[in-house]
């Protein structure tokens, strides 16, 4: 078992941090966008924060259901379930899904088992990459060179939580629940702004300038590299802190409560931003309940909307030519200008 | 089984609703292009229409045909019937096909089963999309990356309701009635004006830019995903209104009439705003006769026309680089003047 | 068996119906080019010529072939004829065959049964779109959108009235002789002079300008629609006419003299406007013969080729950059000129 | 057996009709372009030059190979010929071979017999057209539109009379000598000239432009197609006289003498032009004794030369930017001028 | 066995020489980039280095896993390792892969065998080059004409040390550590930075000038090829030398320190030059570490990272518009700046 | 067995029978590039040179190794030499392959023989035509249309002497050492320079200009055409003149010393015409050494040298903008600076 970068190690970061923590919180919130430098460690965070989760118990089923919530299971862990015969159950690392550049859609979604097809004239399902990322991460690195219609089919499983393959007479339907993770350089070419509006959230990420934290991350990265599990343990109580919290807003997540006037406030902020649909602002409402939870506050508040906001609504504004500011630097003046009305 | 967000809690977007709801009485109109911005809830509405419609019958036969209709059943349907042996029927949802983008013609239109023709030697068909389509809904989106000569079978075969497959030694021929809805965006290209002529009714959607509204849809939408089973109950009286007024529109079709004059003024509409061919003013009628018959009335006259002449007649304009207008604009403004005169 | 839409319940379209009676009378002709606005009811005007012409006697081999006349047959029907054996006839409608947009050359031309082979070790023929259209009508919507290699190829066999096949080890020839019409907007690109040439006649179709033209043909669409049965039945005496006259013009033709002064008269004609070969003016002699054949007379005169030039001249003419006017005006304009002169 | 154009019949078009002849005197000339306008009638001539030939012996060999020369036979033909069995022969007529555009290379130069393979386990060459070819005449329309390593294909087995197939596990030789005849419209994209070098002769036909030949055309193609063996009977004398003339110049060839002092003329109209390589002189004396041949002369001199330069010469020229005449018109004024000088 | 160039008889190249020992020291490096003319026996260094090198110790496995490292190796090194059951090892030169222009992804990662699948109906891995490299280079020439996709591969199993194959119903994962070596003439097209980032260490090539170097490459060049094994022999002591020199410093490198004065350099350096991210500044201090070890210094210090820093941050540099110094000169001002501060 | 035009009766075209003699001297020397006008007998001289070559001894091997070397041989070849049982020896012509245009890489290495992989379930290599040019020459007419990847993998082979195929689970390593003889025609596209330096000689041919000559090639080649065994018979004594001096010269080369002062001349030359890298003089030194060897010289001095330049350094200058005389031109008056310095 490959010892992962401790995410508590991690150092600077905060926006990705945060939104990798509000999608582990609240999964629904659809998706994080990661811009950026290369070189900042966006996979490495990414990994680190699978592994500061608790593993997940698995049934033997191909898509490692979990047993306590059958309803939610594939038609095998459903039928158990019927049936009552007591599964055993395993541990299992929260999976975390590299999708290859040029992989293409059979191996994405899965396709039939030619080689079962041929040899013993059965049809069976070979699961895809959206099978092994049930109930962890997906995570695509320049998700801007990806084809669009694989955009597309991620973004439509990412959201149903359900992977329907219809094709080569195979009809199959099974849970993927994942939180997608796609990191990309705008520089070299952008996503249609019909796919960036079903991602959740986004976040910008940079080198660090200051001399000090630079030779930190070094340092770190360095000591990690050359004796992995001890530079692990260094930092097993920090992860731990990180895990708990995570647990505890997924208790409280259900008790928060949204007043109207927040929601009102977050129209308004769409309005003044001019994002099209309401994709915008039902996230950003859902994912201010989730830093409330993180926060152990009861109420959704316009602190909450004001420290999403930039997350939840920069990658949906359009181009605005007589505008020069980023779209980060958009949001924070408009939040900045509702805070003042 | 899935529970649908209900047709009665929809807010706003009443030319959808509308066009969706005439289509539900009158198939033969011919599908509904739905243009707009993302994150409008376009897709919701097609399945929350299909959800409040009454479960279809069925027999066992692998279109889901109606076995009460025998004549208009496929080539199985139509022997059971001749040998009278009475079938089990069963009810079944009305059905909501989506098209994925990168669907090729084989999954669309079905295609030998060549597990079966490997191992068995025998040649059996596959069905495709638009068998599962049958009596149901096929919905696009994003129609206009779709390419057009899918596009083209898609509306060959809505507009014959029968699916002719003639290839690898195949030669099927089944019964494929639904209504085609597809959405686009008409900033990410077009579909060429052959095609939109094929289409019976256009509408667009647009983000609601009032506070409340927005409130109101977000407040909807959260709730409904916190809660689906107990939201759904709230509307399920309003949705049984919708329900009855459709299928009372059904049977009062037939009889509705569609006096000359009408008829005149609907060709009049045409000539003024210059579409090619008749079928924007044969559309417009029968669109009109089936607003009539959800009013109850017994005669089609001018408010009927008036009201969906911006539906049948916008994607039939030819471009008129002098005049900046959008088309719906200049569809309503030939029904103003022709009203005055 | 689907009802058709009568011929004689066409409303105007008076070139179209004429180009295609013509291809009635003499299939040799080559083929009909249909230009113009979508809408107009150019497949429904091909399927009616088809449904009022006799049902064609056959015998029961693969191509349908004519069982009087075993000279034009395929080897089947051929080897049959020789050994004298009667075979049971069968009356089968004469057929229309829409040519799909992205039919390959496979699917046109037939192609090696691909599951015989495999299963059986048996080379068999799997007869294409083109055995299917002997003795009848192809059709091909947007002929313009075709790849110029299938246009070629439907070209060849359309004038060769033989369909040759030599690949994946099969060396199969049998008769397909049929009428070609192929459809197209010119304002969605055009097809190569090469290919247009090769055509025998052209029409253009435009939509009805005056109201009462309009409302009858949206009128009498809605009410076949409504009642196939019933509005077939009003027209079948008018239809059986156009029966008749195409089986009386067929059995005159032979009969009918060209000539010299109408043969020079047709050569000036094809000088005055500059086309290239010699086809052009051999189809315009042909297509008058039949005119002939069709009013009567027995002898073809200057009358025939002036109705007949605008047809079989204008899509041969080169673009001239200095004259404006469309091609159609240009061949009436050289009529008029040769008339005065 | 399909009844063709008598090539006596064919009225004008006289230098295409020369550069047949001496192809079929001389094939090893190296193939004839025809240049010009559609619908003249290029195929037609070819058809009919080949009709005019006397049948072909034959053995039951793949390649219908001649059995009197066991010599240029393939590899059976020259078993057969060791082992001194006498063999049936058989007559048939002189091939004429349509390539259709899009053929590729296994159809062209045969291939794998994929269904034996499968089924017997046996590696068996499928011949190609090439095969079918050999001793007559390989017609191409359009060549323009062939790819090029296609056309390299068929001059390169053109040039050496033979067809090498090495691939798919198969290595097999057989002869295929036969005329290229390739047809293209320069206005629709040219050979390179690498490829225009490789062929032997060229010719250009135009539209006939006065009105007793129009009138003639026309009449007789109209006469031919109505009564294809009562026409083919009018002219059987006129083809025979055509024929006895071929036979004899085959017969006269090797004796006829080419003079240094014709040599020397030919390579200054050569130099005069500054054609690259030596390919057009060899082929101009090459030709000019073929019509020495055919005309009777026991020596090739000026006036053979003066009349083949234009046919085998024009299509060698490098475009001149400063001389704007036709490349035909080029040859005849440096002909002019050497006659003059 | 072929015998290579002796290393030691390179002349000159000293940066390329450099590059490629820091790697032979810590393949952790991440990979070289060569850039420059062609004919400077690139593609030869490589391979002399690796000959350089002393074998490798081999157990029978598909992937030469080293037997005294069952933790590195493959699933089968483990399972014996911990069996214990003693294998026989053998020695195996240190390979030396040369990845072909055209090469697809199969062929790089390894494949299904599909004979094995066919014939016996049986999933096995028929291992790739990344399987051919492990322990030894993959070499790349034209690195800059390979697909993008191809080379991030390459880069990630570079960097992961292990290939993970997962297609085909094959779940593969095994080791695959080489040093990735890609050379490339910048004037034919340049990688993406995104990759160039990826590389650790970058050199330029140029031919050499003066004519005494350029007469002792050709004399050593051909006295090599006429007669190799004499001409190895020559050098072997120096190459016993470099290889001693290799091996020792790969014994010290785990005790150099790298104190923070010196990661403060070397961020400085990363400041000044504006490099994205924190790769170069990683590298730079591991390339350091590991001159320091080939030197015999106990510490890294200012003079490592000066000599180092052309090799680790020049393809790292983005291009300045203002600034029209070559990258590698840039670097070396800013060394040159910082040593003067 | 063909008969091929004598070596001895080539008119003209010196360089190209120079650098043709040369690689068969040293066919290290690592192939030829021939430049210029079609119809120049390029292919002619070619297959010429290899039929004045002795035949050479193979033994029954797939590769006609030469059963006098085994150490050079293929692993058959090898283990039956150590088995030390007496073969069997036959003669074959020097083989000259033709590389067909559209040539896959397949067909050109070799590849899996499918048909005895899919009957017996066998892996057998089937050679391709690097295997069948072993010990003979690979001509490829117009290399410049060949793809890159290609002239590349035909360039390594040449290069090493061996064919090493590594695909489909084949696993073989051949000799195939031949000479690589590349023509082409700079007006239709250039090959990379990368490949360019990669040939070791290149050569100009031109149509001659002068009467005499002209007139002698069209003579000789017709008469070798009508009479091919009378021709070459007539020169069958001086094709052995040029053999016994081919051989004469292999035997002598080992003994021709190279001085210092003709490095240094190379070099020299090499520096002023700027090529990059060492390529042009190594192939500079080897082509003089082997033209020492041709002429009977002990010593390579500069007369060697100044006849080989422009054979061995023309194609690998860069491009001058400022200096529009040919490459040939600078190489010869660089020559002439050097002799005159």
């Amino acid at each position: 078992m490959r010892i992962m970068f401790p995410f508590a190690a991690i150092v600077g970061q905060d926006q990705m941090k945060l939104a990798l923590s509000i999608a582990a919180v609240d999964p629904s919130i659809g998706g994080v966008l990661v811009f950026g430098d290369r070189g900042t460690g966006k996979s490495t965070a990414v990994r680190a924060l699978a592994a500061v989760l608790p593993d997940i118990e698995t049934a033997d089923c191909p898509y490692h259901c979990d047993p306590a919530r059958p309803d939610e299971g594939c038609e095998l862990c459903r039928s158990r379930a019927e049936s009552q015969i007591p599964q055993k159950t395993e541990a299992m690392r929260v999976p975390v899904v590299d999708l290859p550049l040029g992989a293409t859609e059979d191996r994405i979604a899965g396709s039939l088992d030619l080689e079962r097809a041929l040899s013993a004239g059965e049809k069976r399902f070979e699961p895809g990459l959206l099978a092994k990322a049930h109930r962890g991460f997906l995570y695509i690195d320049e998700i801007n060179l990806l084809e669009d219609h694989l955009v597309d089919l991620l973004l439509d499983v990412a959201a149903s939580g359900e992977n329907v393959v219809e094709r080569e007479g195979l009809s199959v339907r099974h849970p993927a629940r994942f939180v997608l993770i796609g990191s990309g350089n705008p520089e070299e070419g952008e996503l249609r702004p019909q796919l960036l509006d079903r991602f959740g959230l986004s976040v910008e990420v940079r080198t660090p300038q200051d001399l000090a934290t630079r030779i930190q991350v070094v340092k770190r990265r360095d000591a990690f590299e050359r004796d992995p599990a001890g530079f692990a343990a260094e930092y097993e109580a920090a992860n731990a802190e990180v895990r708990d919290a995570i647990l505890a807003a997924r208790r409280r997540l259900r008790g928060v409560a949204v007043p109207d006037a927040t929601l009102e406030k977050a129209a308004q902020l769409s309005i003044r931003l001019g994002t099209d649909g309401l994709r915008g602002e039902l996230t950003l409402m859902r994912a201010a309940r989730a830093l409330a939870a993180l926060s152990g506050d009861a109420v959704v508040g316009w602190s909450h909307l004001a420290a999403l906001a930039p997350l939840a609504l920069s990658h949906r504004l359009r181009r605005d030519p007589l505008d020069e500011a980023g779209s980060t630097t958009r949001v924070e003046r408009a939040v900045g200008e509702l805070a003042a009305a």
